[in-house]
């Protein structure tokens, strides 16, 4: 019920002044004591709540997976751990688990993926968090094309998929170390990056910030980024741009 | 003329193996001395060279601008200066200058604008940033609604204008110190937000990375992130995303 | 007894020179060979001392929770471990141990609560710091209303509640990330906000330095900012100015 | 008008469902076209909108500050400069201008002062930012008590004036280098220490870093902190708590 | 053999030029294949070498400890463990080992200690490294006075005992967290007083540089820093001064 | 084939257009499904692809570690450990592992060593950092001379080596703490350094940021600095300039 | 009077109990509106007050000046400029301003030096922050010796010196860029090293971090380090010293 | 006179002790009061000291230009002003100055140029540090190939000049930004790269730690890094590699 619809039952007299009030002030959301679940996030945003499961006390955990999994007939988890998965078996039996990427879920059968987004990573430790972007967006009814170790300091691996890559409405490039690859990426598509620098490297690359900052100083264009690790932001936003694309 | 073309050509006896080779190594680029213009870019990417005038030295700028409008019939340029200004219009007399977006240009008349950005900022300081973006995407061909000085420390002028911002293909988000306007968005609306951390403030914001380091670190979904003060990387990626959509 | 006290007394003779002197220089505080404890804090600022466990030697704190329980009649321990509260209860079996707070105390029974302190949360990862504040907060005789997970990305479970969180003396408010609550809330309430800067996140929030950042750049008026996680500095503060107000 | 009164209006046909929805949804600002005036401002927190003046263009300033003095007559500026208080003269004869404060006004005259607030330095220095301070704690109706140059290195300064420091609603701290004033004051009084780092320094204390972490880690208890310079944010801040206690 | 004796000897003909490049050349150091044992430093600097066996592997530990031992009669290890005293105690059976220090030393019996240092810290928690201190100089002929917890969050602590700190060669001010102790001493004594940074504290202080900051920018004067918990460092520059100072 | 062959082949008939567009479309690369294994780096740069064991996926490590020996008859890879020793050996025998460089390698028997490069270390605990250089650039052909623990503060054990350290093509300096080994040795030699800060160190030098920026920094000339304990790294930049300079 | 004679005097009738209240309490520092000097600190620390000019106001800079000259015969000011020399003349004419050191100062004539400190710098560079040190060292009565520009990339420039540096009492050593002198100067002398990193350098160490790292973190004994550019910091721990030894 | 010779003339009788002991102890450098000028440099590493300009007082730089210039009849100087050359004019007319590299010299004539160096440029605003670089080679006699504005947004740039890149000695690659043109020739030549963050960007790369750190985290083999905008460093070690290469 909106705004119009309740004005007009209170001038129907179909309810009252204080149930009108109640409506208007009653927010769709979902007190579990310990957590306000935002019930009515699908409607706003167009997306259900993810849960982020690292760290998540277990009981939590439990208690909000199965009222998302009851609320939406699917549940996406990021970041969680092998003793999550087994905790979750127990009361969600149909619960799954990807090690690389680290995502806990249960999705409908029936899904319709629409539209691409190619997903590239600079080296073979980027996987896991392209993997995070990948299966987010797939979950979300996207295809997702996956163009894995293609770092610049073999430019042709670049240049040999180029227009397979850019063949798609959105493109992310998940790359620690220095990030070169986006700036590469940059100069030869049009199509938006996302860019996701990773915490794989060592010394001053150590923890991403040297990827990030020059993902964020690229000098190519159409780059914009998330934060460090982020493919389930990076996959969130590619999800916007394509359902935009595809309507 | 592509690769194949140069093959069958070659095949044909049209050209000789030298014509053939120097075909396919010639690049698309015009070599100026001091400078490789990236003429080939509209073709690559879509769009044409942008000139970041600011601590160009006084002969290349003129030469770029002029290399670029000759080939393009247009030209853009960021960070301009009004001495810069009063320097083109000796050789380029169209040219305008905008003192707010510091944006230097020469525009075709007839450009018709396609599809909408919604373009917000945290407060007075931020419009400059803001105009960058604005005046850049709407010389790229979109059609830009601002949505200045919105910021969250009063929150109902964020909520009373959301579903309008909602109301196009894409939002830019532009705010200083701690960008918490991009958070706020983000958990109301369904397009993908850029955001550009501004580099207004004080003490630890001074300079952009108390709000750089806020976005990218926003709890909200659908965020990406471009440089401090980058207004133009940020319309850049809104007009890829706006005119995918448009088709 | 007082500097006059001290000095009349002098002058009655009813003590020495030297007695004088040694009372004049006589410091109120507990020598225990490892440790100055100021057993005088109380009366000069309303408090006892309170324990910080972390890393304290087991001896050590053993020690120093028996001094100021046998005068005090209670005592107030933070950042404690399930492993010192095993140790504690050897020897003040009334000690008692919360897990999500990691408090350790032992609180006279007939305390009466005056006034009131919002305590807010941007997630439930807050939540530990919140609960440091809180129970921090009742110890020192304030009522405690809590509302955790409010984060701003549902930006309604704010509005929902405000009236009902600006009604109290002042308002402690905890976020890790971007921290952006802490600047809608300082938009919406006309009591000051201790805002805690958690550790929660990961990338460049990691550490908690961006939530700090983020709140002490706030565009909003009537916060100022506690280190990172120290929901009992956040209590001390609010105690406080509810003991000020109280009377 | 409220809500209620809204549906009590609609109930009885005074207003239609179309006047209700624009009630529901009309915000308290003033659309200026450049920036939304946040009128309504006072109603919700207490406090007319203050200005901040640094780097606004010239003509925003002027109208900002005619719209504000019409709405409250009087207003506010802070960061201000000798050109812009020539500026407002012109269209604001009633205008006054501070050179160490920095700060721009139009008080009113009948302005009764309530309760104290103590404002310390460490520094001549530190003066302008205690200024700032205690000229905007005057304007919002408190009295004020200054202690300048009272720094840690010649400690007998504080002792000497602590009971007098101590003596009101709330204390207001402003240190540069390593600030260690706060902590000392920390220990010696039983207020809430509102504590503002100064950019004065050189070396690693250029900035006013090393003295907003010496804060933040302050040992002492009851210290809360601001943005560095923020005098006008930790007058915000003790003018809450001096309301809260006069009442 | 000083270079005139090489001379003279050669002049003399008691050693034939090849000898006198051999002598002029040969350094004094024990080539131990894996390190450069700097057994000269005794005459050079008036202090045996000092193991740092934190990380050391153990075959070079006792190596270097066996071989310190024989050439001077005792030897002294910082930042060792317990493993490592177990290892060492199989080959050189008289080494001690100090738990809070981390000491490892087999010292000779009959030392002579003159003058006097004075080491204090902030709170309990800066005892290992002020016992480092301690140890160090005591090892290096100084007697030592130790006053610890005295922290200016009870400024009492420190004014009691000013006179007796400040009554000996050399003051040590070891303190995490702000590290306000070292600008309180420094307005009150009239001897040099080498400050050490702890690495105590959390948030901001995490890691010590807050402490570190905050000495540097000190606002009192005679106050000169070594690195984070470097009580060794410490100690090894008040022995040098208690040495110039007892002749 | 290059270019002018598949040119010269298609003129002749002797390949189809087709054939000719794969063949100038045709990546020297491996696909492995995970990986694009750069085979055909030893062609363009010299060098096989070396391995960087540290955090592979033990099924890549063993794919990886076979396709390299398969094709170059030899294997290195840096930054193993115990554990991916026990691992490769299962598959390669003749896999050897040594704990202090952790390099994992199968070499070729029958090399022959080129020129020379002086590696040297500030002191101990730089060795293993020292090693990977040491090792890294025997594998690739060249004699290696090692000068270990001659830090500056015996400043008489660089002065004694340093005609030896001299004669060589080049010098690898390795140091943690302040890195002062390589300004003394950049004003004695005339030979390109290759500077490797290591994370030798604690407080202020902890990862190895004071000693990169001391090198970076460094008042002498001919020096070059690499990452962080990237021994690795400055073998590969040595090794390069000794065999340009041994032809 | 001290305590004991103040009660002496109470005890004997001297004084009433309000005239010895008033004595205990009473502070010995000159109250001059803005500004608290302390003029007792030539007792308690053996060096009167010495002006910080930089920043200083213009009138508050006059009358601080004048104040110190009339209670002391003599007045020191460090950090000031050519202004403020002339603006000094006309109120105090025998005022004198060096331009390297940029020290102020009205020194008694007959002033007896004792002792010797030695000042080294790494650069030419440097001199202005060694001169500043060294002009303080005379002033508070100590000899000096001048070895500048000594840096350790011509490593001989030192090694020719050193017998002669460690000829006095203490060492201070200024350096800017990697700061390697201090290193170097820490292996070869028996004295106490105050090291002074000075913010000459650019890129990485612009600003004096670098150099302040290394410092702090050198492998050498002996050293502790004040502020960047602090040479009247390090001037004051070295008379101290130097006082200490010549007693 | 080597130390053999000293000592043979000593035991002919030909030289004193004295004699002797001073030719040991006598350092080949040039006193000139305020510096110590390394004349000897020459010899040492095969370069004369070159003159940093930038900062330099007047009188300092025309003595030390004039004492090079005698002694070595050419001299070159970096970060040269226009007022400084004028000031240089005077004494030593035959000096020239660039405006683009700022390099001041007088360059003798007859030099013969040897090998050759790749100067690279990812775009027009780091001309200014490879011009510096040029410079700096061609005086110390390399040839130089410069390759300017080719950076990776536009790749066909690159691949284009690839092989005239590599067929060099050495290759310095000057880059801001992101510096991601460094990583892609990486992969692609096999030649040393010694590559050079400038501080061209802002935002995040303002100052150039971005590049920087891209640079030293970079997946490619064979590069090695200078200091920020430190053009000359980077000539000296390609400078010396190309010196190697050609005997």
């Amino acid at each position: 019920m909106d705004t119009r619809e309740i004005l007009e039952q209170l001038q129907n007299g179909d309810i009252s002044i204080e149930e009108a009030e109640r409506y208007l002030r009653r927010q769709p959301y979902e007190d579990m004591g310990f957590a306000h679940l935002d019930m009515h996030r699908k409607v706003r945003t167009g997306y259900a709540e993810v849960v982020f499961c690292q760290g998540k006390p277990d009981e939590y955990l439990v208690e909000i997976f199965k009222k998302i999994y009851e609320a939406e007939g699917e549940v996406l988890g990021t970041r969680g751990s092998e003793q999550q998965f087994e905790l979750l078996k127990k009361e969600l039996p149909d619960v799954e688990y990807d090690q690389v990427s680290r995502i806990l879920k249960i999705e409908s059968k029936d899904k319709n993926r629409k539209g691409s987004i190619s997903i590239c990573t600079g080296g073979t430790a980027d996987i896991p968090v392209a993997e995070e972007a990948a299966q987010t967006a797939e979950f979300f009814g996207c295809n997702v094309k996956r163009f894995y170790d293609i770092g610049v300091c073999g430019i042709h691996r670049v240049l040999h998929n180029i227009e397979d890559i850019n063949d798609s409405n959105c493109i992310i490039a998940a790359a620690g170390m220095e990030g070169a690859l986006v700036s590469v990426l940059g100069g030869l598509v049009d199509k938006p990056i996302i860019a996701v620098p990773t915490s794989v490297g060592y010394g001053v690359s150590d923890g991403g910030k040297a990827a990030l900052y020059a993902m964020l100083s690229s000098c190519a264009n159409g780059i914009s980024v998330v934060n460090i690790d982020n493919g389930y932001g990076a996959a969130y936003v590619a999800t916007e741009i394509n359902r935009l694309v595809e309507g």
